[in-house]
Order: structure tokens, then sequence, then C-alpha cells
């Protein structure tokens, strides 16, 4: 029986982030629960995605869980909203972007809280970085401490002592060091995709703010991105 | 148009509290859109009631958001376990109670968060009540608090500088003091159950936690409940 403190909660997307996450946590000795969601169409394929670096990582469990989209709309990731595109990072502005999906992170975090709650786990892991990002209010350090306090409150865990911890390792890591990171720890990068606007093959855009900003990690790195991108027209 | 100001979120189970919470509001005067959730055969019948109510009270609009049971489990509201039962208000004990739904209200408020965002909604009204309650965690005011902080971390509208208010008027009233002032404001209570384990015909029992705080509520207004409660064995 793995103890308490070594169980953990991780929010995986199948992403380039969340996916270093992971790495690093069974690297810590964590045993995990893996936890993803399927949020609308436009991201159906990342479930998948999830489930394959799941069983990969030799995860304890994984939940995914449907989330009804009827609360949301007015995003890129949710609607039928054009997503931007660029042609480098220095083009990516600087507001945030069509891609934000309101209260997104705090959704995860809750359900996140729930199943640590159920599955006994001490932490909760999730793969924000504040560094280079798309300028999503949910990904900064004060609001990962803000939900810290929350969980303190909120759960009966909580209330006898020992509140769940919410790590986010990547948190003030460039792309191109978390990149880095989870090459050191033998991460298979041609698994994950991060394009907030992927073909029906799924392959990666090469011009959205999440293609740019990987694309220009692993370039830092001096080593070609693995994940498949269409062709140019 | 109704201004931001003007406009909440509610938050409505379609019980007791949240009704009387949504005649509160109504008075004060907010246009609302009402949000209510379908979380497990247990109370199906509440999203009905809640529907019900919503036109009654004539609110903007009513979103019923289905939430997935996969991360729960350990409650006898979404599981098997059976809710515990007893003759009086004394008998409830003050532990953490079996009905106990990890995160749920931080769930809720996270897809009212997410919500109030999309309708610029200044304003969450929550039914929450720290004084006549079950000893769930997530009903304390410095959980209401907490949220309050993490709103403002957590969404677009908040880092543009006007974060959500979380209002739970009835958080120091005891139930007796919420039935007067929904009785002030004209509310049908027959419209209203609050017992966590209704029979088929959605019958409250009597005698669970809730149900039993509900009585005493109108016992001490020196007037009968108008809910229909199951025949004695």
């Amino acid at each position: 029986m793995v103890s308490e403190k070594k169980r953990a909660v991780l929010l995986l997307s199948g992403g380039l982030d969340s996916t270093t996450v992971l790495a690093i946590a069974k690297a810590k000795g964590f045993s995990i629960s893996a936890l993803s969601f399927r949020y609308g169409q436009n991201h159906e394929h990342e479930a998948d995605q999830a489930q394959m670096i799941a069983t990969q990582f030799d995860v304890n469990d994984h939940t995914i869980v449907d989330i009804d989209l009827a609360v949301f709309g007015q995003s890129a990731l949710t609607d039928d909203i054009d997503v931007p595109k660029a042609n480098s990072v220095e083009e990516i502005g600087s507001d945030i972007p069509v891609t934000y999906v309101p209260a997104r992170n705090t959704i995860f975090l809750s359900y996140a809280l729930a199943l640590a709650e159920v599955r006994k786990a001490a932490t909760i892991f999730i793969g924000v970085n504040a560094l280079d990002y798309s300028g999503y209010p949910d990904c900064r350090p004060e609001y990962i401490s803000a939900f810290q306090a929350l969980a303190a409150l909120a759960t009966k865990s909580g209330v006898e002592g020992s509140a769940v911890e919410v790590r986010a390792p990547l948190l003030h890591l460039s792309k191109a060091e978390i990149i880095a990171r989870g090459l050191e720890l033998g991460v298979d990068y041609s698994m994950t995709t991060s394009c907030y606007d992927p073909d029906t093959q799924n392959r990666a855009c090469g011009h959205c703010d999440a293609c740019l900003l990987r694309l220009k990690g692993f370039e830092s790195n001096g080593i070609a991105d693995p994940t498949e991108y269409q062709a140019a027209d």
C-alpha cells in the first residue's frame, strides 16, 4: 500500500507540459491517479492521447471526466471562433487570448480536489506555466496559491488537518527548460501535441500560440520537435 | 439591458435554502442566471424541481449542467451508502456526515464562476448556511471567503479589475430565520424539498439531517412544513 504522502492526482491533458509533469512526478516516486477531461469537439483526441501516455507511464489509475459545456462558450477552444495564428512567438498578443476558457483550471482543479479526497492523495500535480504561456489568468503563481488556500478549507481532509498540496513544478520554467527536463527523464514527445487547432488527423497547425511556443522550445534545445505538423499550404 | 452590477448567477438546487436565496436576490432587483446540476440518480428530481422554481421566479435564463460522477463515490448522495436517519435534530452527529460529497461546492462554484464570466454577471449567489447545517466544510464563511479570493485571480474579469462577488445571504441565519425571511418574500415552500433520501414519488423521508433541520425550522415559525412527507411505517 502506497502511503498518502506518495499518492498524487495529476491533471493530464496529453500535451507537452502535463506529460513532463507526469515524468517528474513518477521520477519522484509518486503513485499517480491521472485525471483527464473531454470538454469539446475540438479536443476529442486529447483524451485518447492522455490515455496512451497514462499507460506508458504506468499510472495507478486514469479517470476521464466528461465536462458539460453548457456554461461555457466564448472561447476558441469550445466554440466556432477561429484560433489566432502567427509566424513567430514575438507576434503572440499580450492580452488574454480567445483560446481562454472561462474558469477552466478552477473547474479542473475542483475535480482534482474531489478525486484527491476519494483516493486519499496528499498532492495534486498540475502543469501550468507562468513564463512561456499564453496569458491565461489561471496559470499564475498567485492563482495556484489561492487554490491551495481554498483546498485547505474545502474538504474533509483539509478540516482534519491534512490539506492537499497543489504542486506546479513547471510554474517558473521556460518552455525550453521544460523540454530539457522532460528529455532528461526520457519523455517521448512524439506522443504529445500542444496544438489548439489540429487537423482531422490530429496534426498540429504550427501557427497557434501553443505550437509556436513549443517549436521555439525545441529549437532552443537544438533539436527538432518530433510532433507531426500539417504540411505548409 | 441590465447592468453587470445587477446581473447574478445563482446556484439553484430547488431546495429550501437556494429557493429562499432566489427570492432574496429577486427582491433586490437582480436579473438571475440560474444554475443547477444533475449529479446522481438519488437526486434526479432536483433538476426538475429547480426548473419549476426558476420559471416561477421568472429568472433570465436557467442552465442545467450534467456532472460526471467519475471522480466521486464514497458519499451517501452519490453511492449506495445508507443516508443516516434520526428522530430529532439533537441526534444529528457533529462529524462530517456520509452525505458529504467531496469538493461539491467547489465544483459548483467553479461552474458558476465560468457562467458569471460568460454572462458578464458581477455576483454569484449561493445558499450555504453555517449555522443549522450538516457539518460540511464547504459551507463555512472562511470557505466562501477563500473562494472569493480565488475568483479574483482566476478569471479574465478578475484580472481586468472586476472580480465576481460571492454572496451567501443565508450564511449566518438559522433555519427558522431563513424560513421566516422566505415567507415574508412570499416563497411557496411546498415547491421545495430538502430531503437526502426521498422515495420514488419524491416524498421526503422526514428523518435525514436535512428533513429534521427543515421540520424544526418550520416548527420554530409555528407553521406546518407544506412539503409532502412519506407516511410513517
